[in-house]
């Protein structure tokens, strides 16, 4: 199977980790990069892993998708912040029978490339990896890895699991990442909201890594507040979360080492917030089916404003 | 009427304004201090006014409330936070007819006292002031400056304009304050909460001033959604607060010069936040009808993080 050629759009903490393991399992993999093009042109990347360093002298660079060849397998590993761009920057790309791999946060990216991506599948990728880039082409990868694959149905059902997914999947294991296939992308982007939900913004606007807001009793409860939001929002699309998995949630973060959350790391760096996607899309969505889910919206409302005054 | 006699627990922004006043006007004013006491014992208090300044050379100035004479009223002018010293404080300074008044914050400190103050009446005098303590036994009065009057009944129904509020409120207008009496003590320390609840909360959590919260058109809605939580609060308490009012509130805020809330001013120099009085109590005051007020409890939590992250 690694005769798939790859390309991986963003090429950061998550594109230059899961691109660079792919290229080093022997896949064909095109890069694309905007501030660091210069730079990893020049000198490859360098991934420091918990599986075992490693460094790809020589990848193949681009900062224009003009320059790119069509792929079989293209992967969006840009914030979702950047979505919009995906009109002009997916098309230029795709094969008749390409695959399209969105590793990203929150809800609704699937649905939005739907509208443009007529004809090629489209998957999701949820991440749970820990990584970050700590400079130009410079990858350091500090725990978990695994990426839950499930197809988009635009009819919003299930979509199983398809013969898609495990193309993909099958590249994946061989670049050895860890996956899971899941039959229903839905649920499984609402499950990870119980998650990202109240951590994601609760770090935000209390300034806080997950052990500080688990160690004070009001703000543990209103993370569990927040959860049960997200299970009724979930509810609201059909998709039915138990209470277990609610407990797995909050135990796994009490027991977990003090973390600070991706969309913090994106405050303190001024880059722009996964507002919309994590918050925003999912919000508007329980909405449409007349779900009100008030502390959510109170966490959006706080950070709209924060992160505006945060670029300003 | 100057020969009523007052003690002024509390020589701050509060207690240094109204007290000093009253001095000033002829009445016999005994000022409870602590930090301040030796300085203020030694120089007198200073007050600078939008309304004209004015120094008082020599006040009688007391760290010890068993230094103190009995008074005809005893006003109350610590921060809610301090109320926990109130049944050490109060009962050495009570006449048999004296009258108790509570230029404090938020809901519950009049049913806090009347448990341990069986005779004497209880007035609530809500301050729509901004004034500052600056130094030592120096204060700064920079807008306003009304009290609103209003009697405690135990049974928590409108007292009505009662004799003890015309005593104290012609002894209040003989030293040039100016004050409203309301009939009914809830009802005017819910309204008060309309504008408390969203900005003193919001301008702590989101570090801005209410300006900022204004101008943003997530957190302006969000401020409203705070007001209709807390006029839902107040009907809880059969207490009707109407559509005007909401919006008068936040028209008012919107033409009001860019203010920092007195709960900011708390949160920036590390002192305890009146986050009980101003949230905790009107909030278990509504559960205990069944009402839930959402944006509100979260607001709450938040604050009760903060407050401890910040003094700790």
């Amino acid at each position: 199977m690694a005769n798939h050629s790859y390309a991986i759009l963003g090429t950061g903490a998550i594109g230059g980790f899961y691109g660079g393991k792919l290229q080093k399992a022997g896949f064909e993999v095109h890069f694309l990069l905007n501030r660091d093009y210069e730079y990893v042109k020049e000198n490859g990347l360098i991934v420091e892993s918990v599986d075992g360093d490693f460094t790809l002298e020589k990848v193949n660079a681009y900062n224009d998708v003009a320059q790119m060849p069509r792929c079989d397998v293209v992967m969006v590993a840009l914030k979702t912040t950047q979505n919009h761009l995906l009109p002009q920057l997916l098309p230029p790309l795709l094969k008749k029978k390409s695959i399209i791999v969105l590793l990203q946060n929150g809800l609704g990216a699937e649905e939005a490339v739907a509208k443009f991506v007529k004809h090629q599948p489209i998957l999701g990728g949820l991440c749970f990896v820990c990584s970050n880039k700590i400079g130009p082409g410079h990858i350091r990868h500090l725990d978990y890895g695994t990426i839950t694959l499930a197809e988009y149905s635009p009819k919003g059902e299930a979509a199983g699991n398809t013969n898609n997914m495990r193309l993909v999947g099958a590249d994946l294991e061989q670049a050895e990442i860890s996956i899971i296939r899941h039959e229903d992308l839905l649920l499984a982007r609402w499950k990870k909201l119980v998650w990202n939900v109240p951590y994601n913004g609760l770090s935000v606007v209390l300034n806080a890594k997950t052990n500080q807001i688990m160690a004070n009793k009001h703000t543990r409860r209103l993370a569990e507040d927040l959860m049960q939001e997200v299970v009724a929002g979930a509810a609201a699309c059909d998709r039915i979360i138990t209470e277990e998995f609610v407990e797995k949630m909050l135990d796994h973060t009490e027991k977990m080492k003090p973390y600070i959350t991706s969309m913090k790391l994106d405050y303190d760096r001024r880059n722009a917030l996964e507002v919309e996607a994590i918050f925003g899309n999912p919000l508007h969505m329980a909405k449409l089916v007349g779900v009100d889910l008030p502390r959510m919206w109170m966490l959006y409302q706080q950070l709209k404003f924060l992160d505006v005054q945060n670029r300003g």
